[in-house]
């Protein structure tokens, strides 16, 4: 199956479908040079399997990791892409998890001031999660994210066979941005996590987050209105994923961060759901150092944090709220 | 006098205006926290005149030359803005010529994917040339503005007296932009040169030669057609400022790059021009140098170079040409 984003002028497909790696060439243009970008921590066969499929392909392999995700990084794409004599007309292919996405989509978001991106999420959180919404973007001193641009890929291909070379934790950490859309936006999806193994059918589970994340990215391609809501879970977790300083998965951060942004009966009934998939409900990390981090959220200025909010289930709202709110939220979070 | 800028959903004014820098506080919103982005060979005068009517500015210097404009400094002005706690809410101000300008609206346009930019250029050149058109980048490895976005400024202002602190010969590179706009597009405003002193009015010129260019930029947001005969001269021109490594400032450049893509008869009422301006009609330097720097082109292809010839003054046109004749048009090129 597919799904066709249409945002103003950028237009693409997100294939999602078993073998379709195989098929890249076929449903993307590689005719010509194609930068691809994975990392060490990525299995080579699928870098390799998409460049077998290209004109002229150069495979660029960086290090596992958030600490890759730097301008230096992208730095170093540009230059590779340029001693290959890239033009305007060439393009970036990531083949990996979400670090490799914002990494590679940022390089060609600048390179020559904006080159085609194709992306091949090879992860079950990035193909949930960043294979729609054209955020890309580098750390800066150990903020996440802080340095990068808008950019729409021209393709996604997901292809489900991927996620059997993935550890169970990195497969969990999938589930907790799906769990996310359902709590947000829709009550009868979320019911059905609650009530059937949402390991049963991953195509589905697949294709239930991004018709979601479509539906609230092409509503909003900006993030003025509806898509902040998909920062539910994100203004903590952002602040336990630095604390964590890389013991914890961004999807566990996501999954921690969900909780003390919940009423209390909507709490009760995501716990369950969370603790199926594996997925952690707390952190004993120390609350200052997770603060401090949080201080430097894009979604913060002078007067205090854009938090979102699940009182009911599937009807996530934002709200401004003070410094002094948002720490007390903090305060109160995890207690058993 | 202003201009307004209509790009989509952008829109902006150009206030050119004797004085006008000492009303950034009232033409711009400087209510929040400002990083002014300026090099240590601009005079120190105009970044602070704007710092007294910032709410919360921020000065960040840096050497002067294109060497300084690098993915290094991008990186050291967004930390510049981490530190100093920035938000979405903030903004850039370039103050200083289009090195600066350049510069400064990348780290605008990638901070947090994205900030409200300012430019004040104070040289002659940004003043004609860099102020309209979104263009922001940095240089790899040598190659000009390789890395960068399209990032359009919420206002520009232009104050002719800051052109009072130029040396004459960063005065006479302004005019190269300022008589490659009337050659591509003005006939009459071309005769003008020819049969006035340039010199005598410069808001006039300005006013001019940005008219040209904003009727370019904006029937061509995207560079798709009209906008690529602001090429003409650049091609040769940029090989020639690689070459030059420094010897030649980029105004320079254009001028003795626009010589070789016109016609005899054209360049016959260019050249007088050009040398009553001061501006150089030709170069010694080794063409194998300047061929070497011409293979980066962003305009170039496999197939070619997408070059801009004037035959007729005021009707630039640009078409395709293969590398074997674009070298040939640099071989015959600056023969006495």
């Amino acid at each position: 199956m597919s799904l066709r984003m249409e945002l103003g002028d950028n237009r693409y497909d997100i294939v999602i479908e078993r073998g379709c790696l195989n098929r890249a060439g076929t449903l993307l243009n590689l005719d010509r040079k194609v930068c691809i970008v994975t990392d060490a921590g990525v299995p080579e066969q699928y870098a390799r399997r998409v460049a077998d499929q290209c004109r002229e392909p150069m495979i660029v392999t960086v290090d596992p990791g958030e600490d890759t995700k730097t301008m230096q990084t992208v730095t170093r794409i540009c230059e590779a892409m340029l001693d290959r004599g890239f033009s305007r007309k060439d393009c970036v292919a990531a083949v990996g998890g979400g670090m490799v996405g914002d990494l590679a989509g940022f390089a060609a978001a600048c390179f020559m001031r904006g080159i085609d991106f194709y992306n091949i999420p090879t992860t079950l959180l990035s193909q949930v999660d960043s294979s729609i919404g054209g955020k890309t973007g580098v750390n800066l001193n150990g903020v996440k994210n802080i340095v990068g641009a808008f950019w729409q890929p021209r393709g996604v291909l997901i292809d489900p066979d991927t996620l059997e070379t993935l550890p169970p934790r990195l497969r969990a950490e999938g589930m907790a941005e799906y769990v996310k859309m359902a709590l947000c936006f829709d009550e009868a999806m979320f019911r059905d996590m609650e009530n059937s193994d949402p390991w049963a059918d991953t195509e589905k589970a697949l294709h239930n987050a991004l018709s979601l994340k479509k539906m609230v990215v092409e509503a909003d391609e900006r993030e003025s209105g509806l898509r902040k809501l998909l920062n539910f879970g994100h203004t903590i977790g952002h602040g336990v994923e630095s604390a964590a300083a890389g013991a914890l998965y961004h999807g566990e951060c996501v999954a921690i961060g969900m909780m003390p942004m919940c009423s209390d009966a909507v709490r009760a009934r995501l716990q369950p759901v969370l603790e199926k998939l594996g997925l952690p409900v707390s952190t004993d990390l120390d609350k200052e150092t997770i603060w401090a981090a949080m201080q430097h959220d894009k979604k913060s200025d002078s007067t205090g944090f854009s938090a979102v909010f699940v009182e009911e289930i599937g009807k996530a709202y934002a709200k401004t709220i003070s410094f002094a709110e948002m720490k007390a939220i903090l305060e109160g979070a995890w207690q058993a």
